[in-house]
Parts: C-alpha cells; structure tokens; sequence
C-alpha cells in the first residue's frame, strides 16, 4: 500500500520538522528514530540494540511484536476494525465478561476508552453523579493523564501548566516514607485512613464523591504502601459513602507480580481504571470497570460519556488476545520471579553503589531512588528538576542507553519496569549495565 | 487465537450484562448485535442489512473493511504495532508531513492523539500557553469531546451533566437563519464577525486566547455559515492576536465535498482539529496540526501534552493508507457528485413531504430539518427532547431501519452522512426510503 520504505535520514528529517513530541521544546530535540522492536529489544537505524527496560511507558508489557498478539490484530482488521458504540459487537461483549471474571471483588461493567485520561474522566465524572456530591481528593505524587480533568487530579508538576483546572479537587499527601521520615508506620500519613479523615473534616465528608489514587504510585516515584494503607483509605470512603477509584493504568495486568496491584492487599475499588497493561499498547485503549452496585446504578441513571471510539472493536480483539497470552504464558509468575532476580541483583549493587537510597519494587516495577548521601537522603536531583538542574540523572540515562539499557528517569527516581516477558538472561544483562552506569551517580556522592 | 465465535445471544447476553454504552440509561438498553460490514453496509446475525447512512459516527468516511486499508493495517501490525512518542518512527513522520501537504495555508507540525476530544484538549491549553490568555470563545451549537476540556466548550446539553467544568468560556450565538430568522445575512450573528467583536469588548478582547468552532456544525444541526463568516471571525481574531481553532473531527477529510470545510470558504485557522475521517476510524486517531507560526513557538517553549499513544505508529499507518485510498479513488469528487444527487433528491422529496422543513448540505454532509409548519417552522420535536418527547422523530428513524436505512437524529435534525464512497444506487435505495419513512413524520404536521 505504501511507498517505499523511507531512510533513516528522511525518518529523522520529517519527524523534526512535522511531528510535535509530548512535553518538550520542539527545538533541539532530535529523537532516536526506530527501525524495529521484538521481544524486550527494539533498535534503531544504525544497528544499536536496546534492552526495553521501560516497556517504552510502561505499556509494551508482553514486549514487542509478539507474534499471537499481532496475529489476532490482523484476523480481527480482516473481520470488523471498526463498529459504532451504540452496537452490540463480539470483542467488545467479550473483553467485558472477561474483565468482569478477573477483576478483583465485584467489579462487573466496564466502559471502553483510548487510554488512560479519559477513563479516568469517566470515571470522576460518574463517581459525581453515583454520589451527586462534587469534590475529589486525589495524591500529590501522582498522574493521572493529560485531559483537563484528568490532569486537575493529577499531582506532578505537569498540572501546573494546565491551571486553573475543574473545581472541586481536594489533595491528599502520599504514604512516602523514604523521603519524608517522620512519615513512617504508623503516622496518619502513612496509614492513610487517619490522614483522608483529618483532610475529609476539613472539607465536609459529604461532599466528596471520590478518592482517586494510584495504589502503587507509577512515575511519580514508584512509592508502595504500607500493609494497611488501601484498606483504611476503604473503611474511611465506606463511612462517608465515597466512591474509591483506582488507577491502574501503569500497575494493572500483572506490573506488581499479581494481575491488579490492589489484589497485594485484597482491596477491592468501587471503579478500576486499566489502559496500558490491558492489551500492551498494541492499539490504543483503556478501560473502567465499575462494582456490582454502581453497575445497578447505571440501569436506571443515564451514563453520561462518550467518545467515537468506545469499545473499538480491534482494541479489544486485541486486549482479549492479550489476556489470552497473559494466561498460556503464565506472564504474572513471570513478572513475579523475574522482579525476585531483580530485586536480589539490585540489592546486591547497593552494596557497592552509595547513591543507591532507597530500591522499592515488586514484580517489574522498581524504583530506584538516587541520592547524594545516604545519611541525609538528599537527592542526586532536586525535585522537579530540568535542564542543568536533572544533569546528574540524565547522564546516568544516556550511558545505559550507550551500552545498549533503555532507562528512564523521574527527578532522582530510575524506573525499572522492564516487559514481563523478560528473560533471566536479559535481567542479568541489565544488572550488569546498572553495575557500570551508577559509578556515574556514585560520583555525586558526598558522603 | 480467540475461542470459537459466539452466537448472537451470547454476544447480546454478555453485552447487557458487562458493556456500558455510551449516553444512556443501560437498563432496557437493547442493543442490535452486529455481525459484519463491508462497504456502505453492515448487518446483524439475523441476515438484516443495513445501508449506513451515518458512516456510523460519521467517521466511516472511507466505508467499513475497506480491503486496502485493511491490508495496510495488518501489513504495519506485523512490522511495528507500537513505538513511545518520544522516538522518530516512520508512519508518524509521514503522517505529519503529509498532512502538512494537505492541510490548508501554512498548517505545519501535528500532534497525534487518539480522537477528536483530547485533540481538542491540547489546542485549547497550547493557545492559553502561545497567548499567555485563559479565555475562550465557543459555540451553543457545538459538540468539542467528552473529556473536561472538551465538554466545557461544547454547547450541547450533554455539558450540563459535566459542569462545573473549566473556567473562562465565553458562548457566543450560531449563524442558524433558519431556526432564528432573525438572524438572516447581514445581521451581526449571521456575519459573525460583528458579533464576536461585540462579546470580545464585554470580555476584554487581549484576556482571550482561543476562539474555536466547528466551521460546519456537525451533530448539532449541520448547520453552513454564509460567505462571510468564517472570513470575518478570522479578521476579528487577528486583530487582537486570537488563535482560531477549527474543529473538522467531523467535517474534515472530504465529508463536504472539499478536503476540509473551511477550503469552502478560503480561510485558514492557526490550530485544525481533525480525527474520523483522517482514518476512518479503523484504529483510533486524532490530530492537532498547527500554523507555521505556532511551530516555531513551539521551537522554543515547551509543549505541555502528552499521552501515551500520542503517534500511535498502527493508527497513524492506517491515516497513511487512507489518504493514499482517498487519492487514489477520488473520494472528495464522488462526496460532491453523490452530494449533489443526494441533495437534489432530498428537493424533490420536499415537495412532497410537508414536514421537511429545510435541507442543508455540501457534500455528504446534509441535514433534514423536520417541522410541524412550514410557515411557523415550529419543530418537529423541541431541543433536547428526549424519551416521549422525541418519539416522532424516533419514528422515522426506527421505520428507516426496518427498511434497511441507517439514520440518526438529533432533535428535529435527521444526520444524513453515508460513507464517502457510497454508489448512484446505495442514494437512490436511501431516497426511496426516506420517502417512504418521511410520511410518519408528515402524519405530525398540523398547517
Ligand atoms: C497511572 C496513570 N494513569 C493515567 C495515565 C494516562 O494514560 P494515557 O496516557 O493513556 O492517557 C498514565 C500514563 O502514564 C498513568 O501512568
Ligand atoms: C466536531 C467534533 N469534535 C470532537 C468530537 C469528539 O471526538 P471523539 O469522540 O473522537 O473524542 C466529535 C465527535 O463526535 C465531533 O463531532
């Protein structure tokens, strides 16, 4: 269908000139160009091989290409790419009943998006209507997607340039007790249940219709919660009548070692919402799965979303597919062993790297906090930091990718979330670039 | 790789049980399982065959399982489904180049997203940044997307249930002479830029950063400005260094019988907002394609979005092919020649059918006012009409489907759209239809 393939020089040509890149000056920035990907390496025109260990943004989490996936892409664009919302349709009815099986509790409907921000929009806009209250108590560390609404719930400085955003918002601090010591078990903050009550007073309890919050919080520094934390923040929501979202756009489908990051703890939300990890990314969609009794709710109150693309048939053929794979190939356990080697590997580099602070991670997704000094925590880079500022990380970042590692880095946090189809062999491969790269951070240390 | 293929009752089954369809009560929802598509044509599992004179969302511009642009689907599913946005990847480069090409005036760089609504989203807060302004100027008679941003710009009374929504918009009055006749050519609404000169000077022209609107107004009442008025709106917006977005999610991509709507009128917006018909549909995919001048802000300042499937590469070679499909097949001309046959059928429909009210349309972009007097123009059912209220309008759309035509109706407005590649015969069968459907409708008139 297409003409010939182009150069890499064209690639790099047109993308500078046409192509607008997320969150970025556009000046200067001269992007990789890609020439393929398979498995947990992709590479670019030159021949230079990278091991995948962002699973890009944490969404190629069954890898690249894998054949049984892109096979049932293609059966299902030969059968219905496309159908309207309004329709009843195989794949979408599909993907439905079997999100409504491996769902945690009673999580039963679910509604179909592109991606994770406007599922959450959905979801904050229905937990309004359920509830008929209108504020919203979201986290700090946090991200929520880049829509209005999504990004009004949204801590990370991102949302700064997208103020003044929906009313209504009420924020909450994060269980973080590596940074903020005095954090620790068994403060409210750290508990969580205590602290949204002393936050829920302030504001009228009754007012509050829902409580949005990563239950392992992504980018924004990969922070775990304590033992009790997600079912205090359960119990405070239950007695005023909240609605509990979780986000699981980044720690859904088998991330964290289990297939949702809640089932760690056995809490249950009244709304998931799943993008990413659903079906790898390989078309784009996202999902909101909403309890038995807001499911009931919805028989007799109109539902009040909508987008061209709901419940695109290839996307959810291919999220099936997924799901299907994620079964036949065990993908949890494997996220859940090779996060054990991972874990073991990079404790065994702290002993050898002082600006490794802090590491938190379970099943392929680590966080590794860098620091100055261990004593004070101080971070190699402040928060927020751009430019000179993020210097320190950044070439951490660039020599990994010289050596052929795909890093990532946010302020002083690296992520580590590799594909969960990654390999003994791959983990040791990392570990190894990690051992050679964190001497540049180690140079930072001034202990 | 998927199990067996259900049966239609376990398709409808699990659909009732688990989907959440869009903009409704889902409790008695009942929707028709669909079975297949091709062409203009889609049927259930019953054998019934239905002409689709929607092109669904009227985004099937291109018509369902098009076999070119399914084979290029499936050609770039097994070359490369998915690259992170921040790489340079072929088809995204492409894509943005060529739509640059194509796009009118000095439209330069795009950013993808996955649909009209987040497309939206991102013009909207880059014109607050390009401007340092928070203001925007919207339409009553407008539908901008369901997410927060979205939706507060839209006029239709679905924002109601999404309020309070973002601050600074500022509505402005449609150019529909019909409806309101007294505003005909030469008043100040009808001109248009007369009108927005008078908001502006209540609003503070320099707090405004955006105007933005559908150059055709789609959903809500296909409604065509005059010779002057996008013209006029443009010299209103420069002289106080307004950015003009146009919205062409839906009249974009040859629906009204040019490229893009605005080529009717020679006018040139800063921002092009466009999804549907960029690719049909076939994987989701929006755009946001930016003046020559914007881009070279955005060489300099950082551009505040992102998601994760922005430059999704499957969707973006989908675009690819489908332009290719377009040109290949001249289907702007056969928009306008089948436009034509359309609208002089629909004329001669008028002099039979009392309760046709007005037509107006380009292209396959025509819309059917019904009344219950010609002389008082009094609807057939009233805005925002919904349950009992809309039944007659209901009525003709409903006697449409058992006859094998696919319609929609949004108030008194049927939305006549079929795909772009529709036949001589496939407007022939339609008219006949219409003209036997549009007797309910006449049944109402009361001259
Ligand atoms: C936790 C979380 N929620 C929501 C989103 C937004 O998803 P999307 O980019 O698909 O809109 C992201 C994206 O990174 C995320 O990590
Ligand atoms: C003019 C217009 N803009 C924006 C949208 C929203 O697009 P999407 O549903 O892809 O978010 C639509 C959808 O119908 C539309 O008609």
């Amino acid at each position: 269908m297409n003409a010939a393939a182009w150069s890499k020089d064209e690639v790099v040509e047109a993308d500078r000139e046409y192509v607008i890149h997320s969150w970025s000056k556009q000046g200067g920035l001269n992007p990789r160009a890609i020439a393929g990907a398979q498995g947990s390496w992709f590479w670019d025109y030159d021949g230079n091989r990278f091991l995948d260990f962002q699973s890009q943004l944490v969404n190629s989490n069954l890898g690249h290409q894998h054949p049984k996936l892109v096979a049932a892409i293609q059966e299902q664009a030969g059968k219905l790419c496309y159908i309207g919302p309004n329709f009843a349709e195989e794949s979408r009815a599909r993907l439905a009943q079997k999100l409504a099986e491996i769902t945690p509790g009673d999580l039963k409907m679910s509604f179909f998006t592109t991606g994770g921000a406007a599922a959450n929009e959905n979801a904050l806009r229905l937990a309004r209507h359920v509830t008929g209250r209108s504020k919203v108590v979201a986290r700090y560390r946090s991200y929520h997607g880049a829509t209005a609404g999504a990004i009004s719930v949204t801590g990370d400085p991102r949302r700064w340039h997208a103020e003044p955003g929906i009313s209504g918002v009420v924020r909450m601090l994060d269980p973080y007790s590596y940074r903020y010591p005095d954090r620790g078990e068994g403060s409210a903050v750290y508990e969580g249940g205590p602290h949204l009550e002393e936050i829920l007073q302030y504001e009228d309890p009754y007012s509050v219709a829902a409580v949005i919050l990563e239950p392992v919080t992504g980018t924004n520094g990969l922070i775990y919660p304590g033992e009790n934390y997600l079912r205090s923040i359960r119990e405070v929501c239950d007695k005023y009548g909240i609605i509990l979202i979780f986000d699981e756009v980044m720690a859904g489908f088998g991330r964290t070692g289990e297939l949702f990051a809640c089932n760690h703890w056995g809490v249950v939300p009244d709304i998931l919402i799943t993008a990413k990890g659903l079906n790898s990314g390989y078309v784009p969609l996202g999902a909101m799965t909403v309890s038995a009794k807001i499911s009931e709710w919805l028989q007799n109150n109109k539902f009040w979303g909508g987008l061209t693309y709901a419940g695109h048939p290839l996307a959810c053929a291919s999220a099936l597919a997924s799901l299907q794979i994620m079964e036949d190939e065990d993908i949890v356990a494997n996220s859940k062993r090779q996060g054990e080697r991972l874990g073991a590997g990079l404790a065994e580099l702290a002993t050898r790297h002082e600006s490794i602070g802090d590491i938190r991670g379970r099943g392929l997704f680590y966080g590794l906090e860098l620091v100055r000094n261990r004593e004070t925590r101080e971070p190699l880079v402040p928060f927020n930091a751009v430019g000179e500022a993020a210097a320190p990380m950044q070439r951490v970042v660039k020599a990994g990718m010289q050596k052929g590692l795909y890093l990532s880095a946010n302020f002083n946090v690296m992520r580590l979330t590799p594909p969960l189809v990654i390999k003994d062999d791959e983990i040791d491969f990392a570990l190894e670039v990690l051992d050679e790269v964190l001497t540049l951070a180690d140079e930072d240390v001034t202990s």
